[in-house]
């Protein structure tokens, strides 16, 4: 499906600088566009390509001009990049409709037409599932769980019951929602198991990764907010609530009972502990470890995590720090000679 | 299911001070329990609560005083709200055993009357089941896996071929046991498989969280002992022998053949090298990699972890690591111009 | 099946010391193997054992003796044992090649006689598999994802559609690949998702553990090259390269777009940013957190990641640092008072 630059202009809102009957295949990364493609340049760091992409057309921001490219200008090349993808491609095979032959619905489950239920799904009694909703191959669906309109369960993922999934989610294959929280307690006898009895309410519009695992509370809910997006082997603990908007991102770990606040950034293998409030806006850095509350719009980084304007000096610091060893002794040599 | 508060008392061995009649519908979180729920106040930490929960009645250490709620007593809050938990709740569904007839089960393999076998579970050829076993939707056990009594295998869960499963072992969603070891000789051609020919054993009482990896030996055993507790996304690589009673916590990651002692608790994220012991009781804290044998209960923190009081040291002097390369500067200058 | 030590010898291609008629049963670890077993000391650290052991026969390297064991010297012990160990052992239990009368197999997908199709198993329309493969239970391979010959696919494993694997690769258990790319563009109404229209190709002789996930590229591919290891809970995001003969420990997680050489090696927990480059033959140690371009065949360490002459010095430099902090105050009181 080809479309004319000045179409792609119209749907991403560019300015069109060039050819405005270019017709374009496909788009592709800059280092391997070729003739009849369109790509992007998101920022300053990808100028260098300007001079080398065989690219026919480029979306980039204002203030870039090329005499080889029709350019497509927009304030942020990265969003005008994503709705040319959008018009382009779309992330899921399309689903006919139908319920497999193979799959297990209980016999109190009412399945809306528009529905896709894959093979060897399996959806317990008491589970309700909504308008448009695409259930995937060995996904299963717990007792009462309830999931809403034009959501798309990929393969393999549980979601045990009593859970709560609003409208418009994604959930990516090897995902677990609603398992046990992690809560014992010590006793002479060894750990005494205390029962997980609260549940999880995913809200409209939120994406997980694969393979992530999201813990019911022990009592009440653990809760992720609406259109926030976690990426692969997150593990969110039970008693959580995740803000609306919030980002987190591959591997990030989350203890019990710690609120992130709503468009919150937590960037890859990044561990908080539990019990803590981050503040709304705030951005924790890559590996941080978080253990104290975490103001809004504040940044951090390191373990145990500091507002990121010292902990960056103290990694300058650290460079230095043989070199202050080998000072600090001359000055005591100086010193004592005097 | 409600109970009066001299039931509760009496099921948790707690002194009574208020009204014994009062009856309690639920448990619920001290910031949102209301009229008729019980909560409990486990540390200083929440006494401020106190002050403000709408509960009836409070679960607290001995010496908290209120005139506005009726108190049980007792000298572990969080074991008497467990006590109380297991009172009113239960963590699992009750399930109804039975074989369903989606289930491929093996010739050779026979399922004690009481046991559950879900949708889809695979049992393979010479495995057993213990009495009272679950075995939950989309499991796969593999050819002679041994499985004791009342363990329960929730959902997509995979046991390869030749593990052993105590008693009352519960296995969350998505875990794999028994894959292979990560064993390759280096040679001029490339990586050598190493075949994993030893196995896997999971002693009784053993809980193992959701999305959790256990690799199988390379030769003899992986071992996790008795009433250990892992939580989820756990790494645990060939021949690591787990004492009894260990809390692992979630994404700690174990190199091959490294020992971890009774009771020992790593917390989140923790990493540990390969061939290492840590000694029974110790505590690694959060985000922690071990490089060395840790001695019996010590407790250690940091990349690479040292003993926790050098390391807090070594944490607040970095606080003030920018500030002394200053002082340092000006001590120079001072002495040059001496 | 036993096999005497002349045979055993001519296998691993060892000089051997001792009885050439000696059988050997089986091979163990040096700390548990006893009479008519074969162990190995594979380096200096291990030479302890030799005084102990109760195995029969030892691999050992030049200019070990023992007049208690049969010896078996070769230039390197530990790729000697992975040789006996192919002998003796196999990794995988023998599959009997078939279809398993419960896998779903679309009608257009062709199966070679001599593959194996577990229970359950999901092969979708226009899937290709190669010769020999095996696809174990449980297991979902997408629309028209390839896969090459002499495959092992184990349990529960999700290939998403239009993925490629090649020959002699095999994916363990709960592993995902051709999961979308987590890529969003940030607009005033939210995260607009990125749809991710690439794909991944995976390379001859990789293997991939447990529950690690490989996500498909926004455009073009997600690359693992020929004869990489990967190991478990291993994330990769979209559009990664990773070389030929690479070597990922557990729970390393990488970001989108970065390139890692040939026979790079990244151990346990290691975290590294986005769209770098680390040079061939690089090694960086368990728990860095990689941020910038790591040269060829450079060793790194640390968080932010430093060279590791340079890191291991400044971690000596911090067990000294509130040492420091006292000796500039001394210092700085001896200047004031003179």
């Amino acid at each position: 499906m080809a479309f004319t630059l000045s179409q792609v202009a119209r749907e991403i809102g560019a300015e069109l600088k060039g050819n405005p009957d270019l017709e374009i295949a496909d788009l592709a990364p800059i280092e391997t566009a070729g003739p009849g493609q369109l790509s992007y340049i998101a920022s300053g760091k990808f100028k260098k390509y300007l001079a080398t992409t065989k690219a026919s057309a480029l979306i980039v921001f204002p203030g870039l001009e090329s005499d080889k490219h029709s350019l497509l200008v927009v304030g942020d090349p990265y969003l005008g990049f994503a709705k040319a993808m959008r018009l382009f491609y779309r992330s899921f095979l399309p689903t006919t409709p139908g319920k497999h032959k193979t799959a297990s619905i209980a016999d109190d489950v009412e399945i809306p037409k528009d529905c896709y239920i894959g093979e060897f799904a399996v959806i317990s009694r008491g589970a309700r599932i909504g308008e448009g909703t695409e259930i995937h191959a060995g996904s299963f669906i717990g007792e009462d769980t309830v999931i809403g309109k034009s959501c798309r369960i990929l393969q393999n993922v549980t979601l045990r019951e009593r859970v709560t999934i609003g409208d418009n989610v994604v959930i990516y294959p090897g995902v677990v929602i609603g398992s046990d929280g992690f809560g014992y307690a010590r006793t002479a006898d060894g750990h005494l198991k205390i029962p997980q009895a609260g549940t999880v309410i995913i809200e409209d519009n939120v994406e997980i990764g694969a393979g992530t695992t999201i813990d019911r509370a022990t009592l009440g809910e653990t809760v992720i907010g609406k259109g926030a997006i976690i990426d692969n082997l997150v593990q969110i603990a039970h008693n959580c609530k995740i803000g609306p908007g919030a980002v987190i991102c591959a591997q990030v770990g989350l203890a019990g009972s710690t609120i992130v606040g709503s468009n919150v950034i937590l960037a890859g293998q990044v561990g908080v502990a539990g019990h803590l409030t981050i503040g709304e806006g705030a951005v924790i850095e890559a590996q941080s470890g978080v253990a104290g509350d975490v103001p809004p719009r504040a940044v951090h980084f390191g373990t145990p995590s500091r507002e990121v304007y010292l902990a960056h000096k103290i990694e300058a610091g650290l460079n230095r720090l043989p070199d202050l060893i080998i000072r600090l002794k001359k000055l005591e040599r100086l010193i004592e000679d005097k």
